[in-house]
């Protein structure tokens, strides 16, 4: 049975690799400090604590109220997750996206992103989110942006001044400049559900957690995992 | 002009994106606590507290007295860079790595690893260890782990018992089950040079940042770069 995927690595986990996590996870519930997450928040947030080691994120781990429901929904629906960077792609197991249908793009790497960003003097991470808007993968989507506060508000400003309308977006950009100021944006937000890390904190392996956390929720809704 | 490589990314930066990143350098400047690492190691943690936005890393981070020299000398030939995870594999520049000549490697994903970590109980991150062993790839390596504590055991094992001589470790594993413990033992290690997280904190992005942060002060050192 596939119980559970490793913190930062994308990969299942064999017998041994599953007890870890298992120990790892009831250390984390006895030595939390009090909180107010139901236990789907939890869920998602204790695997933040776990792929960092940060008691931190609980705490500053905030959700919009249908963030859960509409992440679960869109996968469930088997619709597509954008990542702000490669590393992100790279750290979700595939075994558990292949399970759910899922499949995940980047676009910073893109040529047209590269040499729009240069012309334009934005960020590559600004024309990404738009690459993907114009490929169509951009409504409906669940968005996790790990490090580029850049993405993050480029993607606020065209929920909110073109109808962009992704199903989900984990705001987590981690940083000195802007990130903090981004997810207190994205906190205003109502008209698309989002889960972010207050402040300065974030990364691609929070973002890589919170990703498995929705997976693990939609599998174990799923009918035929009942 | 190529200038720096993000966060978490692995992606080189535009004129717009290098800005932010000197902008957050010089905002770490600013913020951290006094600490006594030289200037090298300091180039080093203020990339660990850039990739997390966290400060902790500034006193948590310790060096073995060689470490930056046996790293930059391992670069600078060209060693093999290997990863416990392909996610931080993806999260390394490809433009920065080419540049040096390096290859960055990760085995955890291999059949011949997965049936090994199974036949005898253990971690599949204990038998990627050995499986890089058998191909050649640990002695005079630069070998980051930011996620299995059992490979870092199995590799100062490896060092202890069989005489294995990677030319660096970056002990980053994060998490509740014998992480801290690992890198305590790590620090104990003097045969080969080390760069550790103290505690329970780590990660890919962690390890990432390290290597990043090794690859520019070896370009910075080459004669073509002076």
């Amino acid at each position: 049975m596939i119980t559970s995927t490793e913190a930062n690595g994308g990969a299942l986990l064999t017998a041994s690799g599953a007890l870890i996590e298992q120990t790892s996870f009831a250390t984390i519930d006895a030595e939390a400090a009090p909180h107010a997450y139901d236990p789907d928040q939890w869920t998602l947030v204790r695997r933040l604590i776990h792929a960092s080691g940060d008691f931190d994120f609980n705490g500053l781990t905030c959700f919009h109220p249908r963030a859960i429901v509409a992440g679960v929904a869109a996968m469930r629906a088997g619709s597509p997750i954008l990542c702000d960077v490669e590393m992100i792609r790279a750290g979700l197991s595939q075994t558990r996206m292949a399970e759910l249908g899922l499949v995940a793009h980047q676009f910073i790497d893109r040529p047209e992103v590269i040499a729009a960003a240069r012309a334009q003097g934005t960020t590559r991470a600004v024309q990404a989110i738009r690459f993907a808007r114009r490929e169509g993968l951009l409504d409906g989507a669940v968005v996790g942006v790990g490090n580029a506060p850049t993405a993050l508000l480029e993607l606020i400003r065209l929920i909110r001044e073109e109808g962009a309308r992704p199903a989900l977006i984990l705001g987590m950009p981690v940083g000195f400049v802007s990130a903090a100021e981004s997810k207190a944006v994205l906190a205003e937000l109502d008209a698309v559900p989002w889960i972010l890390v207050m402040g300065r904190k974030g990364g691609s392996t929070l973002v890589v957690a919170a990703l498995h956390a929705l997976m693990i929720l939609t599998a174990a809704r799923r009918p035929d995992h009942a």
